[in-house]
């Protein structure tokens, strides 16, 4: 199988690039907030960034006091933005797919990864690879799109009152797992539902113990920016999982 | 506060005794076989059962081999039923709300509820309560209506296809927990919803490692029976987790 590389597509990077680039984005406002308040403390640590994009979460990490970060993506393009706007002495980029991470010859102390696990089909494979990557005591935490939003990418999404308000989200083949056409700024690709079942039970049987689940909320200044927000009180668009390698 | 104790309301424990004899409905199809089979090995083992209602588990769990089963109940007239149908000398029933059970002076290997702790407020509470009562090593089982259904009770449901068929599922104010309304059997009562992010939480917060989690479908022979069922592909209606006291 060839390992599916959107971000490598300039159409689809450079519309990504923008967005993220807004003000208040889904990411800055909602994700990266609650992925930032269930970091374990770094200082001393190792840490491996699977799907690190532009490496912004990288040089935190560092900036938390890790002594070693390994961001890998699988795309070039991303990399090379990595390189130019996030580079630090004891940040290494690595090209390399999330598939392929238990050919790493190293151990780590905290694995994350934000926003790009929905990608991978294998799950069970990918917790049970992190988990031998890990040392003992090490954290992993990952978000991902909700369960939510992979179920039906095109079937149902918020329905509007009168006002053109969100009051309402529909939704379908919840219980069917696997891969769902998507398609996004002009590009179609594959992502990958999951049951929070399955997740769950996943993440518990490759031997993780579960510490903490989040599905994050905007706060108030965000919706007001940006008030089609407010939709997140119908339904999360992220799931946040924090997990720990009991030795 | 007083608790909620519909079962004691005649009307209701008529409609609900009617609904669970029928030959296929939706305990003995899907939720109830998922159960049996996470059940962790009874032989030998103590059981506390919370929401016993008719005691039919409580002789299961003495037919698998446990020693002592206790089973609570708020509901005086389940409790009869319980006493006359589920009788066994190694089982005690009681009245008594899991909101008091902090108040037994015993502990447990296993403690099960079925489709009750949706009516419990704290669940923090409870989950902490749990926990004190069971012994090292012991199991937590619960199952709970789904979060996709206790989110919003009046808002939404399944959307059918021009045939009638169900199509999709519509549900609004899934991330706000607390109280909500329901109506059945001509009876107006009180459920609590927690979104999946709460519950994992608050049973990992509470000292348990969280072992399965199971979302559970009914089977090919069901749906053929009971057409409608086909409907827990698009969203489930139960929720089951399965989580062990590691001393």
């Amino acid at each position: 199988m060839t390992e599916q590389n959107i971000f490598d597509n300039q159409h689809f990077f450079d519309g990504y690039k923008e967005i993220r680039g807004r003000e208040v984005n889904y990411n800055n406002a909602i994700e990266q907030p609650a992925m930032s308040k269930m970091l374990p403390c770094l200082t001393e640590k190792t840490v491996l960034d699977l799907g690190c994009g532009y490496g912004y979460n990288c040089t935190d990490f560092i900036e938390r006091g890790a002594k070693k970060v390994l961001g890998i993506d699988i795309s070039k393009k991303m990399l090379e933005v990595a390189k130019a706007e996030s580079s630090d002495p004891h940040i290494e980029y690595m090209q390399l797919s999330m598939t392929e991470i238990s050919s790493l010859n190293m151990k780590f102390d905290l694995v994350y990864s934000s926003l790009a696990i929905h990608y991978i089909e294998d799950f069970k494979k990918l917790m049970t690879d992190i988990y031998g990557l890990l040392n003992n005591g090490g954290t992993l935490l990952f978000s991902q799109e909700s369960p939510f939003i992979t179920a039906s990418p095109k079937v149902g999404g918020y329905n509007l009152d009168e006002n053109g308000r969100r009051v309402s989200f529909t939704f379908s083949d919840y219980s069917i797992c696997g891969a769902r056409e998507e398609h996004w700024l002009d590009t179609d690709y594959i992502k990958y539902h999951r049951t929070f079942s399955k997740i769950f039970t996943d993440i518990a049987q490759s031997g993780f113990v579960i510490s903490e689940v989040c599905e994050p909320m905007p706060d108030k200044s965000a919706v007001e920016k940006c008030p089609s927000m407010s939709g997140q009180y119908i339904k999360p668009q992220f799931l946040i999982v924090k997990a720990v390698k009991k030795g």
